[in-house]
């Protein structure tokens, strides 16, 4: 029997997809996630300058007070076409009208090739069927409606305490390649029962996605479509939140982090081709931001990830994507683990027999790099994975 | 019979390689430019915060008032190793006692494997030999030595009229990956006989640079060891150059750059793996910085490298990274066409049939891409590669 899972764990939401005739292998590519009652919503989209009808939709409607519902279509991503906006909007207003809202009132998402007019008659009568059969067992259903290339379905959701209620967190996520910080071609749903006012979802959207899908690299390169969103509709009873600061808040903003952080890293196990997954920790830096640039750089290099892939223990292309990074340090104050096993301290001192350690370790499929900059206090972690035959296969000829 | 080319067609250069060990496959391995009369030079070097001992020595002889040769070897870059600048020292003292000039007279360059110490007995013997052996049909010899995984010999020779003398520009390269601008792992050597002070060589070196090595791109990876050189001795009896414009100084600017461009060219064409030489045309933008954003972005995307490979015309992946290049434009006013064939012009209105038209012409191993900003003014052009199952193949395992 269906279970709750993803976005239908929180109370009150229920959500589904369906195959309405976008995507000519015959897998699902409508989704929507609705709330029996009105929410508030945030959401961060991509930025990169061309942005998909959707998102330029999506970003109006984020400014009416309540939202009740997302629609997601995948396969087509509805960017650079003839009727973009006007089919976006055709999306919102058949969803609307199945629940009697209004068209700001709903979010719309699109993912899959560029420069293609939308089938948007398929996708209306797709939302007509769709609307009546959502359901709170339906998470997992929308989970795998909203894929593209993605390998695997990428849901995850946590429980916490709230005062004196439960309270649940749930989210789905696609995406596994065009994937890049500042979003990726990526769409993530997060929804939570817990109550929360608009103000403060929208800082705590903010700040859970830079601890999560900001730190995430497959290819260096940043979609059109991209979208991360919360939902919140207080069905849990639990108090309102209405400050972004306190214990209640913290806690909130924790679970949505987790469950970010776990689809975020989900994306880059399914990145295109990916046989590793790869954490890149830098510590020692002299900012926050030279710590986020060095990891970023090191995650983003070609010639690391190519390395990984054919488990070779280059150290030197890590310190030349540490040595492009902008980042100010010193070489010789470098230190360097690979699954840690140390392979240099303090620059040119290479520790004798480190390759005997360090080779058998670079056949796990998870992969730690540490490096120190050994040039202050600060910190960054960001995940990556290996760049292998597969990606160049995926992306030779995506479209046909 | 061995003729003069390269480095070696300016009067008064000689030059040479030779197999001194660093390579396992016995081919050449070191390399030496030498001027048989005191020459002026100018270089830039990798940005790069991590630079090999070479260029760290070569940048400090650059201060001296002239420079009589460089000596090079491929097969390790003698970078992040214990005794590094020692054995750079070493191999800038072994050729200056073979002609009785000062260390400070001699620039050094290393390129191949980062993190493994220099064989330095090995070169040294190996200078002592070479040295009286270098001559002016060497061009070619030193040319083949400094490669890596070059499968391209890359040399140019122009010769121009300065005043009433002939006067003769010659250069030699090496490069294939870790090619990214700010100078990518890349060394090129370019003598001319023409006279100049160094003070206007220093501006000349770095505006032709900036019109060359600074448009290529391969996988947008900067090594530590770049070297851009250019050494001037006045063989030629052409009239002194001493400010920085004029129809003299326009005509050498012309000579070097039309010699640094088409090396530039060449190493992109050697691009590792690569299948297609790709010319990235931006025009259209609001300022140049814009133009040059808009066209590097697109060249070091592997979205758009991957579909090129694939001989598929996703445009979208074009725009895309036009979008994500930090310029400003409006996505409706873009106008694009590959190889000629208009794609779309202003933004969504594709031209119908556009990709009968395309498809055809992405056969070609010369790929054109022009995309207008709409904008402004400016415009920029940069040269990259496609991306193929080679680069993985070549990068994978490298350093065995």
């Amino acid at each position: 029997m269906a279970k709750r899972s993803g976005v239908t764990v929180p109370a009150g939401f229920s959500a589904g997809g369906y195959h309405c005739g976008i995507k000519k292998d015959g897998k699902p590519d409508l989704g929507m996630i609705v709330s029996d009652r009105p929410a508030v919503a945030w959401a961060v989209f991509t930025d990169n300058r061309v942005k998909g009808a959707p998102v330029l939709l999506s970003q109006k409607h984020l400014r009416s007070a309540v939202v009740n519902g997302v629609v997601i279509n995948s396969g087509n991503s509805n960017v650079m076409t003839l009727n973009g906006m006007r089919d976006a909007e055709r999306m919102a207003d058949g969803m609307a009208s199945n629940f009697g809202w209004k068209r700001n009132q709903i979010l719309v998402a699109s993912t899959g090739v560029i420069g293609e007019p939308l089938p948007i008659e398929k996708i209306e009568s797709g939302i007509n069927t769709l609307a009546p059969a959502l359901k709170a067992t339906g998470g997992l259903d929308l989970a795998e409606a909203i894929t593209t290339t993605d390998l695997a379905i990428k849901e995850k959701a946590v429980r916490i305490q709230l005062g004196d209620k439960k309270v649940a967190v749930g989210g789905a996520a696609k995406g596994s390649g065009m994937i890049h910080p500042s979003m990726a071609t990526m769409l993530a749903f997060v929804t939570t029962d817990a109550t929360v006012t608009k103000p403060v979802l929208k800082e705590l959207v903010k700040r859970s996605c830079d601890q999560s899908f900001n730190r995430i690299s497959v290819d260096g390169d940043t979609s059109t479509s991209d979208m991360f969103m919360v939902m919140a509709n207080g069905a849990s009873g639990a108090p309102m939140i209405d400050k972004p600061s306190g214990k209640l808040y913290s806690a909130l903003l924790d679970a949505v982090t987790s469950v970010s952080t776990d689809l975020a890293k989900k994306i880059v196990k399914d990145g295109e081709g990916a046989t590793k997954f790869v954490t890149v920790r830098v510590t020692g830096a002299r900012s926050v931001k030279d710590a986020d640039l060095t990891a970023m750089s090191i995650a983003r290099s070609n010639l690391v990830k190519t390395a990984l892939f054919g488990q070779d223990a280059n150290w030197g292309r890590i310190v030349m994507a540490a040595g492009n990074s902008g980042a100010r340090f010193d070489p010789e104050k470098l230190s360097l683990k690979i699954c840690k096993a140390p392979v240099f301290t303090n620059g040119a001192l290479v520790t004798a027999g480190w390759e005997s350690r360090v080779a058998p370790r670079l056949k796990f499929k998870d992969i730690l790099i540490e490096l120190d900059l050994g040039a202050g206090p600060a910190s960054s972690e960001v995940w990556t994975c290996d760049l292998s035959y597969d990606y160049i296969r995926i992306n030779a000829d995506y479209r046909s």
